[in-house]
């Protein structure tokens, strides 16, 4: 059974052209990128262009790029790499950052020796990080570096990283946006957000796992996460994965090249799901916030996320289940927490994120079969209270 | 012109077999192997299979795996993970480490607060760390750490680990080996090293890049590098690379397979190869020194390195320059260097290493292409100097 797929924010498929574009690499041009013969200069070559075609997507200039291998590392590579270059002070995350620049933040403040002072931004019943709190708390804290990511994961809830951005800058503040959910999704453009560090993955907009940039100010205080040969400029070590960073490139200038058409088709999408959705009477989060257009996060009172993910999967539907959205190890979702959301709705809570190839017709699909499940649950749990 | 590829220290094209088994994953089995829906599971499934491949490659657990993107990232994940977990005192390199390790051990060196000791283990003329040194400075130093590579990526010179493990051991100190040239080339078991940990890394075995591994003892005290969800029983966050780690374990299984096969070729052509070289009065570098099968380090009096690349190159032979073997940005070997090679020697030096695929057709056209080379050079000297 091929699976109606409507999990986007979790992974996408490597289009077609884009694994064509990265083919070559593994078996023709698979020379090292640092070697001085022509199998290395072509591999380099490569790389060049790829960087020119992520940075061209965010409107950045290719010295700006610094590759990694995927997300985790480049959110890590800003936190503990500006950390490594100042004396410790105050940072500032927001309280529904993923796990790997809520972590890494985390990690700062255990250190032996003199430790990172680490402050939380709140968020509203929205899920929007409050920017007047993150003005008073910069001017309070001075921090060295402050870290809100653009959009969500979970919510799909857009941040205005804009307005903290420039509240940074009147305090000498480093700020960083994980841009990982948004690109490929919603124009993003470096400058035009004011920012120091912003990071993409590939493996989000049809890219291959395996390739991401940290794109960066080039002022910014930054030293390695991954010390070694010395490549990408001396800030991350290790032979390039050329195929999937000539992926990561094709993968930018496809997403652009779709951007609009893909916006509005999703959203299209999106609103009838929820259209379906809320006349079953659920609950979407984020519904009155600014949100990506693909991006559906949802809660059907008495039905546990968990149980409905895998009763879809059944009927051949991929969804995430909110215990599962951000970490390897599920439990609870810090993202409904940071919004206040009750504990017994927050385990019902459910993401359907879609994409440019899915169809009105599996939207309605999925309705039914939610409908059919619900049924079900509801009559084994009348046959259970007898 | 297809080159006939002499550099396989660099990097090694994916076999036809790998890329076989990875090719699903792009687009089929595409999901992320957190997704609890069926696609993340045949991802999931496909991670622990690759696992008991390489652990079974090595003589390993599967639960001592844990995935990096690539050889750098691993030997940064032990020397800063373990310095994470203690108290800053002493660690012990060996003076021709990949920088990967020596840039990461001498970043300990210049933290903020509390700092490590670095010290060095020196080498002999053959280029083989001194295990009566070794020992001695274990006992004196007491360090928590010490690394020392198995075989070594310039002169394929093969360490006596064991030994130095037996040392440490009586000094509680963690002991950890960079095996990334070693395996695939010679046989490799980590019970048998008697060490704590172990980098191994895919695209040095006709694997993809992006996939290496840190096999570690799991009384090991390990901090990640990199935090995030919790992958790799929280030692190593990120959306695994599927596709990359399913390659690297299909190349585990090709390695071990073909292992005494390709052994016993590439040092009968290596042997052939270091004849022709000798007779035209080169310096083999390690000659007299147990080696990797593959490597051939040497040097051509009065011919830079740099230039016989180049040459080499043009004539359809890509190998490697001393200069650049280690370092994406070129500058002495300190391999070389700590052999105590002249200078004047050092810059002639030049790296052919082979693999299963070559011939010994290939060797002899390319002893001829240096001999023309090395005439056309010797002509244009004696021009120049008129
Ligand atoms: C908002 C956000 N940031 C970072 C990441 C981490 O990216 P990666 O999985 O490529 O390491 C993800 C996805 O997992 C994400 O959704
Ligand atoms: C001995 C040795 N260690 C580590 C590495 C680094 O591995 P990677 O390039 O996969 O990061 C290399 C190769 O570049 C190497 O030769």
């Amino acid at each position: 059974m091929t699976q109606v797929y409507f999990d986007h924010n979790a992974t996408t498929k490597v289009d077609d052209a884009v694994l064509a574009a990265m083919l070559p690499y593994f078996r023709e041009h698979y020379g090292n990128a640092s070697s001085s013969h022509s199998l290395g200069l072509a591999a380099r070559r490569a790389i060049d262009q790829a960087r020119e075609q992520v940075a061209q997507a965010v409107g950045a200039r290719p010295a700006q790029v610094i590759f990694t291998s995927g997300g985790s590392e480049a959110n890590n590579l800003f936190i503990r790499g500006v950390a490594d270059s100042l004396k410790p002070s105050a940072l500032i995350v927001s309280a529904i950052e993923h796990p790997c620049v809520m972590r890494t933040a985390q990690a700062l403040t255990r250190k032996n020796g003199e430790k990172w002072q680490l402050h939380y931004l709140s968020v509203d019943a929205a899920g929007q990080v409050n920017t007047d709190e993150a003005t008073e708390m910069l001017v309070a804290e001075k921090p060295a570096m402050v870290s809100v990511m653009l959009a969500n994961n979970e919510t799909g809830v857009i941040q205005d990283v804009t307005s903290i951005a420039e509240a940074a800058k009147t305090q000498g503040t480093w700020m960083h946006t994980d841009a990982v959910q948004a690109f490929g999704k919603v124009p993003v453009n470096f400058d035009e957000l004011g920012i120091h560090a912003m990071t993409l993955s590939a493996h989000k907009i049809y890219g291959p796992k395996g390739a991401a940039a940290l794109i960066i100010d080039e002022r910014l205080p930054l030293k390695p996460l991954i010390y070694g040969g010395g490549h990408e400029d001396g800030l991350r070590s290790g032979t390039e994965n050329v195929p999937a960073i000539v992926g990561f490139g094709a993968a930018c200038e496809l997403a652009i090249s779709r951007l609009t058409e893909s916006m509005a088709h999703t959203v299209k999408l999106r609103d009838h799901l929820e259209h379906g959705l809320l006349a079953m009477g659920a609950t979407v989060f984020g519904l009155d916030a600014s949100r990506l257009p693909n991006t559906c996060y949802f809660a059907l009172p008495d039905i546990e996320g968990d149980t409905l993910v895998v009763r879809l999967d059944k009927r051949g539907f991929a969804v995430a289940s909110g215990a599962a959205c951000s970490s390897a190890v599920p439990g609870k979702s810090h993202v409904l927490e940071a919004m206040n959301v009750p504990t017994i709705l927050a385990r019902c809570a459910v993401r359907a994120s879609l994409g440019p190839d899915n169809t009105i017709e599996e939207v309605d699909a999925f309705l039914s079969a939610i409908r059919h499940i619900a049924d079900e649950l509801r009559k084994m749990s009348v046959l259970l209270n007898v």
